[in-house]
């Protein structure tokens, strides 16, 4: 194990959320607010841990896949827990682990909060949070990747923080596909800022710039913090239905994108993973709203019920977790398809979370071929996603990645159900966190709840939870594993 | 396909049940019920049914795995359509699907009731009841196998119907093997039958002679069905006691009883599947026990709780079902160490259902391979099981297993949840049914509620999951797969 490796791109890290945490000091500046001080304190003590980390350059800087993973659970705990600083320097959250559950929470683009009213906050900590959706939702070692120079292994770093069961090189080089990945998040998140402010200005909807600013940052990151204690439930229509579709858009895989700038068009017209993802979308909506109207649940008229089924699918589907009606309170039928949706995710290589729809694609033909094979032992059976052969080992990494999910979904339920409140908030807690999503389906810890209740314990184990689901279990596997850190482990 | 030989199979379980619903009569007769008639002619109409497929005795007998599992499936949708017919025709249970469900729970060992009195019922058909679960336990095909001769590709039949992920024959004779199966059964269940009998004779608590057989087969099928309202509450310690044991001796792999007949010890001490069945059994029993005083349940004393606790888990592990403490009104941490116990079930090649515990040996060695192969992408893994290589096939096969078995979960949780019970109904009935265990842990559907409520379509479902979770999946799949009837399907 190259320690000093770790070290070193630790201490990379450490400078990289000093600079992060500048932005917000930007917002302290122009709103006048003292808490700025708090966090202007924790960029400096960070950047200068992070020096003296760096000031050593390690001899040998080859880095193998364990390192990689390594690497990528531990800067993902420290962003967390330098993150979590200002909060409590500031009085606003008290509390080092809720403050951490929140940061993790941020960072993880759960969008679960413990706050009740998160109209008290000053306005940079409110962009903080916001901006932490964002940073975390591309990955902040893929950003890394763009700006520090690196040796040819770094595949193993954006393996590991990138979502989905194969993440290809988009082109030979690792740094120009770290680029090319953060300019097309770049440009949509403008876009969606540019379709606010024109629905401003041509009177489709008020929307303030500090609340533009900070819901395009959370719907890019598909993280879901909001700035008002309703949600998004007071912008006008135009803002929600700009929202669902921004959403939606930043749940695909963003190789998608990148065909569409090299103008391969069949490529995109044949993905997969691109008609399953918009299939679900589209089955969903039509599922709950059948139920809405059949159970007395409509919403003002039928199409008023699409319009809030439509935001909630793609909220829960991309794992933004946004709300503009409280779905908690929905019918159990609607409810328990929510929660599948969250189980499924949305695209590999995007910024949602969940299993993703690939692995669900890859782990349907797998039980397809199961059933075949039981029934013609002898038969030769090739997988194929996208016409391309889809190898063993995609094969054995996804089943196994789907057999360690569930366990971990069961021991996360066996922990938080010590709180004792009830089984439909502790199943639904412990999905909303270990898929990002952010809110439950039960009205304590729905769209307008909060987790504020939950036990240290539980908010350790759902904080944990998130971590889990962001990097895709493996890399924190990693980590707590006794294993790894005994000298030959 | 070869339709002519399963025709004539078919004919023949027909013929089996017809004499199988002979010993009802006995009851019927011994207690002067008029229901005798009604069970008297079902079992004529079903042998003549059978007679008539009987009597065109195939020409070509050959038979390829999948005429054996969709044999073996379409035989326990015969076997539960049939028995229905005696409740329906004596007016005990008049609707045919309410009838329906009450017989595949009784067939597949679940136990799951939708009668609200028990108490209510003639003995003939409270015997039926029960001895459907034994015959269930270990399996009609098996039986049938026993009894008649069979060409060398009967193999397929007993691999569908016996419960794991891979069945070996014991002996060299597939006949033999069906023989040594049920002798140790009948050995096992006439043992119980007698120390109830010498319980009552030393005084150790009273039982009838009637609720001692129905509790035996109820017991040796690890099915569930009793003969009173309060399930087994009103028996005296020391038979809730050996019911406890005997669960658990149900619960364990026959093969392991095979070993003790051959003087095979140490195979009996070195096998991975028995130790675990063990710890997971004593871990649960300590974990509840622990939970219920520290959360002011106890049950009288400390002794009475871990009684109490113990019949509960080996009710639940093995799949039983049988109740003496309402756990539905235990804290939330218990009821999920029991749900987690349903979805573990017991060894392989018992009577009990669920997943199996050398299914769950099997994914937990293969999660842990896939880290180590993440780690070290070059090295080569090789699985083992006490001490047995295990093969790519059987690791595949468990992994298929595994995912259709989530994915059919959420599926039969979708369809129950428009009955809109509440999640924590919905999800402990799916999972009560599809793991063969009979109560959930939700006050509706706990060991003293009743399915009565549902709709007819969750019954529907719900009888389907009991036979998907006592067929173990494919054999059903098959079944309903719409290209299996297709002429060169």
């Amino acid at each position: 194990m190259n320690y000093r490796m770790i070290l070193y791109l630790l201490g990379v890290i450490l400078i990289l959320v000093g600079g992060f945490l500048l932005c917000p000091c930007l917002f302290a500046l122009i709103y006048q607010e003292k808490e700025g001080w708090d966090i202007l304190l924790t960029a400096g003590v960070s950047t200068g841990l992070g020096a003296l980390f760096v000031l050593q350059l390690p001899k040998r800087r080859t880095m193998h896949a364990r390192e990689g993973f390594l690497m990528v659970a531990l800067s993902w705990v420290v962003i967390s827990l330098v993150g979590a600083v200002p909060f409590v320097l500031s009085g606003v959250i008290p509390n080092y682990i809720d403050a951490v559950f929140e940061t993790v929470s941020g960072f993880t683009t759960t969008g679960a909060s413990i706050l009740t009213n998160v109209e008290a906050l000053p306005h940079c900590l409110l962009f903080w949070r916001s901006f932490t959706h964002w940073l975390g939702g591309m990955g902040v070692l893929v950003l890394m990747l763009a700006i520090v120079p690196m040796s040819g292994d770094s595949i193993h770093l954006l393996r590991a923080e990138s979502p989905g069961p194969s993440v290809g090189k988009m082109v030979p080089k690792m740094r120009m596909t770290a680029w090319i990945l953060y300019g097309i998040y770049i440009a949509m998140t403008l876009l969606q800022f540019v379709l606010y402010r024109l629905g401003t200005l041509f009177g489709w909807g008020e929307i303030p710039v500090f609340d533009s600013i900070c819901l395009t940052l959370g719907t890019a990151g598909t993280g879901g913090f909001a700035v008002r204690a309703d949600g998004l439930a007071s912008y006008s229509m135009y803002e929600q239905a700009l929202t669902t579709v921004f959403m939606i858009l930043f749940g695909i895989n963003f190789s998608i994108y990148f065909f569409i700038l090299c103008k391969k068009f069949k490529l995109v017209w044949q993905n997969t993973e691109l008609k399953c993802y918009i299939g679900i979308i589209l089955t969903a909506i039509a599922l709950i709203t059948i139920n809405l109207v059949l159970t007395n649940h409509t919403i003002h008229t039928i199409g008023d019920t699409v319009h809030y089924v439509a935001f909630s699918v793609g909220s829960v589907i991309t794992t933004t977790g946004y709300g503009t009606v409280d779905f908690a309170l929905w019918p159990e039928f609607s409810k328990i398809v929510l929660l599948l949706l969250m189980v499924s995710g949305a695209c590999a290589g995007s910024t949602g979370g969940g299993v993703k729809v690939s692995r669900l694609v890859i782990l349907f033909k797998f039980a397809c071929a199961e059933v075949r094979h039981l029934l013609h032992p002898n038969a030769v059976d090739v997988m194929t996603v996208d016409k391309k052969r889809v190898g063993k080992e995609v094969i054995r990494g996804t089943t196994g990645f789907f057999v360690v999910y569930i366990a971990l979904m069961g021991l996360c339920i066996l922990l938080v159900s010590l709180d004792g409140f009830g089984i439909e908030t502790t199943v639904s807690s412990v999905f909303a966190t270990l898929n990002n999503i952010g809110p439950g389906v039960s009205s304590l810890v729905g769209p307008f709840g909060s987790y504020a209740a939950f036990s240290a314990l539980s908010k350790i184990v759902l904080s944990l939870a998130m971590l889990f689901g962001r990097l895709e279990i493996f890399p924190m596997l990693l980590l707590l594993r006794p294993g790894t850190w005994r000298r030959n482990g």
